[in-house]
């Protein structure tokens, strides 16, 4: 009884995504919202997840030598006005401190909605020879962006993330290291999260505030909707030429820095909820799972069943993340429900009957599969099923994206097709943002990216008919 | 020369204690001046610090089964008054966000200046039924005190931290987990910083505002004033009432919950610098040590000595934190002063004679001495030098905390003793907050804690000379 009215409290997927989304996020326990509106809690569950995000990132990034750093979360409005696309761009949606110490400020302090401003300060002040260079911090922090409209952990005002900002001695390497740290977001997007991502370059119109170019790593959530999940940055002298980053080169000459910065944040475990999730609730991937396994004994109360499964507890225990539930409150259907609720990826059931024959039963959270095995291939099994658990579920994401991808040649097609199921369309674009502005405005779809793998799906713009050589992914986003 | 330059721009210790600390952490690149004023950028160098700080600390809570959680940097106003105590205590050194999104708020948001206010309404939304207790949850955080006069790490308006906070059933278990907190921050101030701490309970005119009672841990620094170190509160009922977080007890019946917190912050990078320091700059325990070893070729330029120096890191580099410095513009006496200055435990040089003879030459920051050791046993001689060098660097303040610690019966020698050298002053004190505010006056000592190992030092009040059975330690403080 319970269980079933634990599961109907979940809304369903297809009936109302938005909502289901919602009801994942605070059943799960992930998040809840809080009096100061437009922020959320961040529930140990979720920060887990974060914990699991940070680390397999931050160990990426000091192999690549990046060092992280800490900058003050207050700056001065002098400074964010110094970059004028990019005080053009976040000016509206900052949160300003005027009242300090019981003092009026004589000047306002914006909350950081991104620290290019602060850091290259900095950067001016630390820089003098090319024999410094590169700089290449990054800082773990929060940032906050005044949303009108809220969601928990997609647009949430105050949000986690991490900023790396590099300055570089060469326009040529600031650019190779731009694509490196995108191949690294890669890398976490589909080898942690298990959700696959298309790679490009933005266009100028969806490019970040002060940029020259942007890169990004987009993916298809569950309705067919993009996520932008990391960008990077090619900054070229921007910045360091409005706050005067210069260095003596190498014939002597003073030179502004070129510059990267890069960003990846807390709307990943949006991510993760919406790309993988069910009617049953959230489904995590392994690795990034707080809980990959639980132990769920069937009879608690029978002789020997609650030390049996202890002892498999005792043997997985420093090899992977395993709980143990022991509640003798709630029956073992009504466990199986929270735990699947909860996305933990793989379910070890074990009771008197299994115990006889030495046996367990293990339960995937992705496939509902049932495996029986023996006690004592236990650590093997485990290890092989949460392998191939992430194998297919990034292959499950990987064909949804597949088949949700259209070409379209002309505006009807292209229409058509959105109207039909939400997706991305492979359009071809002349360039110009006129029809970029048109798409959107007929389709509520803007351009996601130009994809480095490009194909030649038509030779005019979709939009427009004129000539065009550019594919671009269009999608509606969140 | 270069070197003797270096270390000119270092004032001298004993002639200038507050220049040399500020001297420390610029030239050290721990930290720096920001244009937000009050706030500092905290540099890699010393941001890698507080990573070892945090990773040794937060293993230590996981152990106690404390779970990291998120809550909002901004806290409106209306939360932050519901505990008289606290807001008395806090509403002067808070900044106020009064502008968001282009429009003025209808209530002012504080930044966080600690999160009891925003956590306690969270607890009071999910918990229900003693079986939800305890929840003990921790986050990483900034924080922001609008101080009037400001030091690097010691008093910045905006400092990281962890902050605790936890809910319990019942009172002996909350007293209990308070108790438990201060013994990790003794573990992390001993352990990992070598720093020895004098642990006890402060008195009710110097606990946190709100609390019932706050344990301390109080460290020497090498003036003789004290800095708190950390410190953990019993907080009673007092929030769980404010706040209404109530849950349903064995009996059946409702109950508040019984809480506690407790805070460690980048303070403790102060306290390094000005516990270990010395002349020739910082001095760091191998233990939080950025780097622990650096390797210096003398004759780089001589055939085989940077390939024997890097084969000597390669030996090293998976096991402890190694430098190797190739630098070929710098001469070895510069790399000499270079690494002491920013307090690496220990340096290996390797030269062409060295070689020849199938050793190297170890030196310890801490006390100069130079070993010559045969080069099969690199790994062995320096793991047990940076053991030595954690214990060396322990006694050494520990022997400081001795020397300038003394007993005082009455006033007069309580000035004078004070006069004499700063230190700690263990005094006979009857109770009454009013002597309390008299020594203050008289001395610019405040009372540090009453220590858990009493002595009963005299039979009196060192300021009143009433009866007194409190041994209290007083000093000057950071």
């Amino acid at each position: 009884m319970a269980e079933n009215n634990f599961v109907k409290e979940i809304t369903n997927i297809d009936k109302n995504f938005a909502q289901w989304y919602t009801d994942i996020v605070r059943k799960a326990e992930l998040a809840d919202y809080t009096d100061t509106k437009g922020c959320i809690a961040i529930r140990p569950y979720g920060y887990a997840i974060w914990e699991n995000i940070q680390n397999y990132t931050d160990k990426l990034f000091k192999k690549e030598n990046i060092k992280n750093a800490y900058f003050p979360v207050l700056i001065p409005e002098s400074l964010l006005q110094k970059e004028k696309d990019h005080v053009e761009g976040f000016a509206p949606e900052v949160a300003w401190v005027t009242e300090a110490g019981g003092d009026r400020l004589e000047e306002r302090l914006c909350i950081r909605p991104t620290s290019e401003t602060i850091i290259t300060t900095m950067y001016s002040k630390w820089l003098s020879s090319w024999r410094d260079l590169p700089f290449e911090y990054n800082q773990w922090c929060n940032v906050l962006r005044w949303e009108k409209e809220t969601r928990p952990f997609l647009r949430s005002r105050e949000f986690l993330w991490q900023e790396g900002h590099a300055i570089y001695e060469t326009e040529k390497e600031a650019k190779e290291k731009t694509l490196k740290m995108l191949d690294i977001y890669v890398d976490v997007a589909e080898n942690l999260l298990a959700i696959p991502v298309v790679r490009g370059i933005k266009t100028q119109t969806e490019k970040f505030a002060g940029a020259e170019e942007t890169y990004t790593i987009e993916a298809m959530m569950y309705d067919g909707k993009a996520l932008q999940s990391g960008t990077s940055h090619y900054l070229g002298q921007n910045f360091t030429k409005a706050f005067d980053v210069k260095f003596q080169n190498r014939e002597g000459k003073q030179e502004n820095a070129y510059q990267i910065s890069w960003g990846m944040s807390t709307r990943l475990i949006g991510a993760l909820i919406m790309a993988h999730g069910d009617d049953r609730g959230l489904k995590l991937p392994p690795k990034v799972a707080p809980v990959q396994v639980v132990i769920v004994p069937i009879a608690l109360h029978k002789e020997g069943v609650k030390e049996k499964a202890e002892e498999l507890y005792g043997k997985l225990k420093d090899k992977i993340r395993v709980e143990i539930d022991l509640r003798d409150h709630v029956s073992p259907g009504y466990k199986f429900n929270d735990w699947e609720m909860r996305g933990v990826p793989l379910r070890i059931e074990i009771g008197p009957r299994d115990i006889e024959n030495e046996v367990c039963v293990l339960v995937r959270r992705d496939t509902s599969e049932k495996i029986t095995i023996n006690l004592n291939e236990i650590e093997s099994k485990v290890n092989e099923l949460l392998d191939n658990i992430h194998k297919d579920m990034y292959e499950t994401c990987k064909r949804r994206m597949e088949s949700k991808t259209t070409i379209a040649h002309n505006m009807e097609e292209f229409q058509n097709n959105m109207n039909k199921e939400q997706g991305f369309i492979k359009a071809m674009w002349c360039g110009n943002s006129e029809c970029e502005a048109k798409i959107k405005e007929l389709t509520a779809a803007k351009s996601r990216c130009i994809p480095f793998i490009q194909e030649q799906v038509d030779d005019v713009c979709v939009c427009c008919g004129k000539k065009a050589d550019k594919m671009v992914i269009w999608g509606r986003q969140y």
